[in-house]
């Protein structure tokens, strides 16, 4: 498969659409970024890589860190962390309050925003310096030494995020945070605020095409069976109340964040990652959806 | 009316049943007060009073403070106040946060907890000192200026008071609340911990069955107009989701307190206060909505 | 009070808002009429009445009904109707099966219309013919032998209300209707395609003024207990989700209807009927309500 | 691979938890099949096949007509068939209206009740027989000319099916029914009430895994596009409220019936049925998914 022109045709087809979507815009942050940004990678688990556009540039990977501190926090609790948070998909907004409501503070997936910041809580009661573990599990997954958190981001984040905070505090009502409030929504926001770049991502997220171990270390990050488990989720929840539209159009495991990138896995083969700025209404980058509906269209992947 | 007799029938009635109800038992400071304890006052707006029990007896008041607390805020903003709290009756439970969500931060009533917020949030606003300008008005209004609040009591809310710190994060997420979110839960909780008596109470509800005007001040407390709405608002939404059940059996205004304290009022007569720490399982006390049922039935009164 | 006096002026101020509103459109029978249409009546316990405009005009009472179907079924059963029927406010507009879902088949209470199809199914059980008893039942209430149903209305109201099958069947699959679903919609539908004028609706609601009793058959139609519990019942559920609106800026029991008519009860005075069909975002008529408010405001009655 | 060892392994492990998970009772066809019974079979692309226990017994298949009900009527729509059905997960149990009241009357996917009754009215539009159409079809893609409804279980459903009544009466209401309700009941009832086997469903569900093509009548019956996009869908919508579960546990597109069989697709290689009457909590059979679990398991195929 020449992965190198299929990237250039998506790249001249994706040029027109650019305009489309919204930048995020809920801290300056993000509202200040480009929306004629675009960049794609893809690392196959057999070393290659490719990439187009500004695949090598940075932006801020909000709600795909979910799936770092998921793989990092499952194998401290193995199946008992499903007491505290679902598998199911929420078919509600990523950060909706009422089904928490309604289902007693047991967020509905890892992936939703409470469920992420039950995971976070986790991390917590597990790690001494969760941010350092964190930031070092990441650097280790991409093989890149440099990756940091941007504290502005985070601290933006933090002080006008009163819905996080609404659902932290929630979850706390329903015991189902251990850990303080406010150390839990430190650790969210400066997980969230982590900058990568598309060829990090694809990089990062390949253990997860490789039956859990990772390429470079050799490590076993995570079963094979939970690696499977992970990518089922990315799949059912991975881009919240889209995610049915997702596996339809797209048809891989995939994970999306607010600052524009996408991330999908094709098990035993590669995890290719997508980044351009604008949103659709559903909150998932519009032009990366596109394009990697017409990776799996062109490539004939999918695993479906 | 023999007045006293009945008190002292309704006493009699319902001394066996006071084991029923459960205390409220979320703060060691309500769930330390014996469910043994029961007291009724009543106030003419003609000048006499009754009481049977433990009426002189101080206790938390709860939510009881949401009538005083719209009451001094109602006249700060007239009619505007409605763009911020609905008049609804809500059909769910005090801390619901569902509706909340589908309704973009506009709570239904401004006795849910919800609403509350949103008025302690006006009168922050517009006082310099809320808690003591809150504070010499529930004194002016009951003429005793001995009452304060229990900072026990309030702190002991505040700090495990995770659901309703949810819920001002979540306005604060949809801009309906101006202030810090500390700074109104603070004051929340400064004036659900206020200590008042049975005899307090119904002295202190007496302006709204008299028009509007504190019958010993002669204060025009509320506009008739106002008084009538703030009565209507408690019928339709005093007793939580047991609204309809309250004004079918009992058929007057009434606003209950998960201290287990509830005031009802009967326009150009009288106030009404009973008190009994039991609560039934919509967290109205038990013991105290029979007494008001009973009072209704023995005296024939009724606004229907 | 020179009830005539304010009703003329009454109808000087809302001839210019009629309108305002927009005529329910659902079936022909009701987009048909005329906007213009104005009428209001007034009768009291002491036997006087006044009206003006087209207070004799006959027009459909569609939801009214579910007062006089409430008012004989309820004895039939007496308290053990609220098995199977609550009196809470709904929170939600009339024709929602979202409740019923969450709350297993018992809705809310009498006045929306899966509480009226219950109270449908009640009088289907207890009368051989329960379309020509409510009719005299109608009869006797408003001294009026020739009020009857109209044909053409309940067929299209029959062949078009899918929403309200949907509702009988839901009813049906909680075991909440013992007999057809069938019959309870044809029943259903003959009630509230009655045609009465404002001065049959004043005079008919009369006996809820009056303790329960018939002014001039002297019948005790319902205890005295039980009509304040029927008035109740009105005040709180009468309106739909602006019953705090309604009880807010009126202040009376009172029960609206898709045909743009309200009644409103004053207990020991009076019954007083406006209709005008255009009507608000909540189905209630605008000028009708707008009526009763400057009716309330005119002659300072009130319950609160 | 050894399948049929595998069959036989499965087999063994399953047999002692077979008095698990409760046999539907809603009707009495149902009701009666004995929980014992387990079959399973595989078909794969390349001609093989293989059975266990009572893989040739017919049962009811109930929702897995629905995979049928949409492979048929997909085409004669395309993709406009989504203005009128969603292809997102419900988050909710099969038969809840609460959704459609929100989404106003379009059904989140058509694999709940309500999406299945949408596409019964599309086909209703295009075919002059639909029964019979529906049954060739049926025939068609299992090689057997004998599968047939059961008329029995068909008029049971019908007669006894009030929440779907509910659910078709409310569609109609939104106008996303185009035929009678009536007829779109029957036609539902009908193919809910088709009989097949383990080696039926294992054969007829074959065309999805071969890229939408019947593997003995060589028709396409979806294009490949169409049939990836059905598999997506079985994956996030097939097992509904326990599609995350079932994404997490098995790993494979697959849907369930509330007769006790599931059929699983493993594109590219075979399709998997099994059937064992007693259900687990969220309606799928409990042994019948645990089985599938084994399969999965023991071959190391999964689309993850």
């Amino acid at each position: 498969m020449n992965y190198q022109k299929i990237l250039e045709d998506i790249h001249q087809e994706i040029l027109p659409m650019l305009p489309m979507g919204k930048v995020a815009t809920y801290i300056p942050q993000l509202a200040g970024v480009s929306p004629q940004k675009f960049g794609m990678a893809i690392h196959t688990i057999d070393g290659e890589s490719f990439q187009i556009g500004d695949a090598f540039e940075q932006f801020s990977i909000q709600s795909l860190s979910k799936v770092f501190t998921l793989s990092l926090g499952f194998p401290f609790e193995g199946d008992k962390i499903w007491n505290r948070v679902g598998r199911e998909p929420s078919g509600s907004v990523f950060n909706s309050l009422v089904q928490l409501e309604y289902e007693q503070g047991i967020p509905r997936n890892p992936f939703i925003n409470a469920g992420a910041l039950v995971v976070s809580d986790i991390l917590i009661s597990h790690l001494t310096n969760p941010q350092a573990s964190l930031q070092e599990f990441v650097r280790e997954r991409t093989n890149n030494a440099s990756i940091h958190d941007d504290p502005v981001v985070a601290r933006s984040e933090r002080e006008t995020g009163f819905r996080n905070a609404a659902m932290a505090n929630f979850l706390k009502s329903f015991s189902n945070l251990k850990n303080e409030v406010e150390a839990v929504l430190t650790f969210y926001c400066f997980h969230c605020s982590l900058s990568m770049s598309c060829m990090d991502l694809a990089k990062g997220f390949l253990f997860l095409a490789n039956r859990g171990q990772c390429p470079w270390t050799h490590q076993q990050v995570l079963t094979p069976s939970q690696a499977k488990r992970v990518n089922a989720l990315m799949l059912t929840c991975g881009t919240y109340d889209a995610a049915g539209d997702f596996a339809f159009n797209v048809g891989l495991p995939g994970k999306s964040g607010v600052g524009g990138g996408i991330v999908g896995v094709i098990p035993n083969q590669l995890a290719v990652a997508v980044w351009s700025p604008g949103l659709n209404e559903k909150g998932n980058s519009a032009a990366g959806q596109y394009a990697l509906e017409l990776f799996t269209t062109k490539t004939g992947v999918s695993i479906f």
